[in-house]
């Protein structure tokens, strides 16, 4: 059985790119975004209540993976990208259907200018994502806190300190969201958000994530991610 | 944006018509079916390592309602069927992409003939239900036990006490899974599987639900569920 699904909304996120998105949602408790709904479904009657409820399932489309190749098995990150697992047993992209599903905080829901915008945080979505269901979290069916999870027992640990140079401290203090960026931008690299085939014989490389308005560059030094600084976003010039 | 998606999977399910069926994945725990993998995706590799997982999310299609009918807000059973939400602030089928999502447990994979089976337990799934992905629940991303979640705060409590007519009780004792049927249907009748619009003065009225290979005949009566018969499945008088 075939069936065609329609987008009902797209993502809004600082993460410009697919490097650097985090694995998994709520690993970046400091990300915001939003989802932007798309006519006939930026409705507020369709939205009503949804204000009640702490936390939303997003379901969207893995745009960025290219459809129809999907594989049988995958190398999760989790497993230093090196032992395969079958591809329903991860939360990888490549999937027949590729739908994503993700579990984010709900800040708020703005509905003047005749839209629905919802207010998000946790993302770990790429910037103009296509969305195609919201649902609300709810608790005493969605949560199963003792659920044994295979590989993904836990919460990945943080792999590196993370440190600002003098110029990346003295950029994020001119700008007015400059403490939490740089919790989040802490919280981003700690976990090295590196694919596992390029991390090896890279020390000193200086590698670019395209966060909000900014290129991000940092390098790996003695177990340490320095942050060097928020370039303008046209410097292309780093590995990512 | 429009997208296609394949089904690759069907539900095997007690459940063989909705009306019956519980509201959420997890209330009738004792209910079991399976998901059979459709080929190409009936592939041993591609579920490798999921048996280490207890639990799964099942994305599936709602295909008993109508698709393309949505409607901007629904009356959900949970509110007695008066009260209006958005169809995004609950898990109503009548959702402009019809994608249902249930975390279930799953006991066991059949791989043997070639082909992949899902053994499952506390599905909410009417038999034959397109299936489009299967992922593990990963505990410390999908659990959030502190959610608030709106209307739908806790499990819903018993309405009912359920009883067994002598007739019932003996058709049980004589069926090998007799004891944890006689379970699942108290489980299934205590939290009244009657939708809203059909409850008020049918007291002595019989119902019937098809589950497994007969059709379950039960009464309201004096604030009890009255369990009659386990009638043939032919016998289709009952009000359903």
């Amino acid at each position: 059985m075939k069936i065609e699904f329609d987008t009902i909304g797209i993502v809004h996120s600082p993460y410009k790119e697919k490097f650097g998105v985090p694995r998994q949602p709520g690993l970046v408790p400091q990300a915001r975004g939003s989802v932007e709904l798309l006519p006939p479904y930026a409705c507020v009657e369709a939205f009503a209540g949804l204000e009640h409820c702490s936390h939303i399932w997003i379901e969207f489309i893995f745009d960025r993976s290219p459809h129809g190749r999907w594989q049988p098995s995958v190398r999760p990150p989790r497993l230093g990208g090196n032992r395969r697992v079958g591809v329903f047993a991860s939360r990888s992209p490549f999937r027949p259907n590729p739908i994503g599903l993700s579990v984010v905080r709900l800040e708020r829901i703005v509905t003047d200018k005749g839209g629905v915008i919802l207010e998000i945080a946790g993302l770990d979505l790429v910037d103009g994502t296509p969305v195609l269901d919201i649902k609300p979290y709810i608790a005493y069916v969605d949560s199963v806190p003792d659920a044994v999870s295979g590989f993904a027992a836990a919460a990945p640990g943080a792999c590196f300190r993370v440190q600002f140079s003098a110029k990346a401290l003295q950029q994020l203090a001119a700008r007015p969201d400059g403490e939490t960026l740089k919790e989040m931008i802490s919280a981003l690299l700690e976990t090295d958000p590196r694919p596992a085939y390029i991390k090896a014989g890279r020390e000193q490389r200086v590698y670019g994530i395209r966060l909000y308005d900014f290129d991000l560059r940092w390098r790996i030094a003695d177990g340490t991610a320095e942050v060097l600084e928020l370039a303008p976003p046209d410097h292309f010039s780093a590995e990512r």
